[in-house]
């Protein structure tokens, strides 16, 4: 079939002779109609993960086999071995954290930017006729902003500071936003600021020590750079929260005593729930047509993955069958 | 008054022109009977804080004014000013995270380490009769190990990995072993293992990855080295808590995927609450005369932190008045 391959120099290719995805038992062979880049995408590139084969983990399909078959799907990226602790819900957990797991399009599991791949059959979510594909195929990337409000249900009215205006930056934005939140973002491109993302704050570019109470209760790191984090600690006030998102291929070189003295918590924060995220398009709380930069036929994935890398630029689709 | 002295390139020394404390209004005077050498005095010592003056922060002694004068005291190190929202008890906060706090021997007020110190008058605890002065000194590194139970409450029972054997580190392994937990303690000084401290464990030396189930639900940071935390990251389970007690001059080189996409709980942790431990000290619930190694007379406070430098060296103390 048709699709993109990650190599282990980090080069992206399309390829037209890839082997057909072969689904196991319990598992779905899903044809792919839109998929979304993400910038964990373009760390695969930079070595994160050593991950060799078809990336992509953010789609909108339509189920060729199994229960779901006919339907139109979203698909949980985690799968889970069914039998550990973590899949069977003890300690809070759940397939996202089984030990064993795959991740479609990151570890172990070939991902979206093909014409088809296989997911286990639990894995799968019917899109409601009112979602769009343009706006289905953020599901994944909005539930991972919407996991934020699972980890710490912020009151409404509390001040939160979102650094990073980029794609996962914004949906967190309007995610918390959205939650009553009072949002301040921070990030380098002013210039792309959609409907519903808060207010502007140019504070991190400022070299200005915070007072007390201009401090805030909860930040999210999401600028994908991890050298950012330190410049937050002085922005959370003692024993707020602050959440990252941010993963990468490199290592940042941190003082941690902030952490220490002021007692923040920092809380990392991966992937989110399905569920929550479909409901928030479905019932119009969140919009996301805004963050559409560019879409690419999937022949032109490597192109899709360049524009992606460059900065400012939003969300780039790949339209995964012939047209 | 006689006197250890920090001078801004690190080096201490012992000096006998001192000047006396001058307690501001609010203020008592305390004369000081026994110091303990904290790893942040030897932290100050490379930098941390850029404190010049009189440091040491682990006292006992006996209060000369105020309305505690002739009782036997210890005293909270952080003073704050009495009117700001985190003074006031707003957020859940005290004045151990007021803005403008001073903290006795580390930033913004002399300690301990001289024959007198000033503290406000609400800083003072009176030590019960029947804790002696070489268990009361212990109060202040004790309530910072306590600490960690006022933030994370884990239930009896709970895996606890701690990780550092020095003077904190057995401190936090005997609060969390007598708060019912199962510690496991990791570090370097086997040779020194007092009673009530858990299990050794050799696990962080090991070249093993670990598996789910010998994943910590609670680990604690105390090594003093900032380079440790990244290895204790695997062994921490999916949304496990990770609490640092690690303060240092230097920056750490880390990589912080790990605690993203295991959505651990990174809880920085500094100073307790004085009655906790004064009440686990009166209790008899944790033993610490068999952390003390030396002690020295106020003359030789220099020689005393070149002993507390040293590795495997425990509790040091100083003399501070003439006997």
């Amino acid at each position: 079939m048709r699709g993109a391959w990650l190599d282990p120099a980090g080069r992206i290719r399309f390829r037209d002779d890839l082997p057909e995805p072969l689904p196991q038992p319990g598992e779905s062979l899903v044809e792919v109609v839109l998929a979304g880049v993400c910038a964990t995408d373009l760390a695969l590139q930079a070595g994160y993960m050593a991950f060799e084969g078809i990336p992509g983990h953010e789609f909108v399909g339509r189920a060729l086999t199994g229960p779901m078959k006919g339907r139109r799907v979203v698909g949980e990226i985690n799968a889970g071995c069914g039998a550990c602790p973590a899949c069977l819900g003890e300690a809070g957990l759940d397939a996202r954290h089984c030990a064993q797991r795959s991740v479609l399009g990151i570890m172990g599991r070939h991902g979206a930017f093909a014409e088809r791949l296989s997911l286990p059959h639990g894995n799968l979510f019917e899109v409601p006729d009112r979602v769009r594909d343009e706006q289905a195929v953020f599901v994944e990337p909005l539930a991972a902003a919407l996991q934020i409000l699972d980890q710490v249900q912020p009151l409404p009215g509390t001040r939160v500071l979102v650094a990073g205006d980029g794609r996962l930056g914004l949906l967190i934005a309007k995610a918390l936003h959205a939650a009553g939140c009072q949002v301040d973002l921070a990030g380098h491109h002013p210039e792309r600021t959609p409907q519903g993302v808060g207010e502007r704050t140019g504070l991190l570019d400022q070299a200005h020590r915070p007072e007390s109470d201009e401090r805030y209760e909860l930040a999210v790191e999401a600028t994908g750079n991890p050298d950012v984090l330190e410049r937050l600690f002085p922005w959370v006030r003692p024993r707020g929260t602050l959440v990252l998102k941010t993963t990468a291929a490199k290592k940042a070189s941190l003082d941690l005593s902030p952490l220490v003295i002021d007692e923040i918590q920092l809380l990392g924060s991966r992937c989110g729930r399905f569920e929550t995220a479909l409901e928030a398009l479905a019932g119009e709380r969140i919009e996301v047509d805004s963050l559409i930069d560019q879409s690419f036929p999937l022949a032109e994935v490597a192109r899709a993955m360049q524009v992606a890398a460059q900065p400012g630029v939003l969300k780039i689709l790949i339209h995964c069958q012939s047209r």
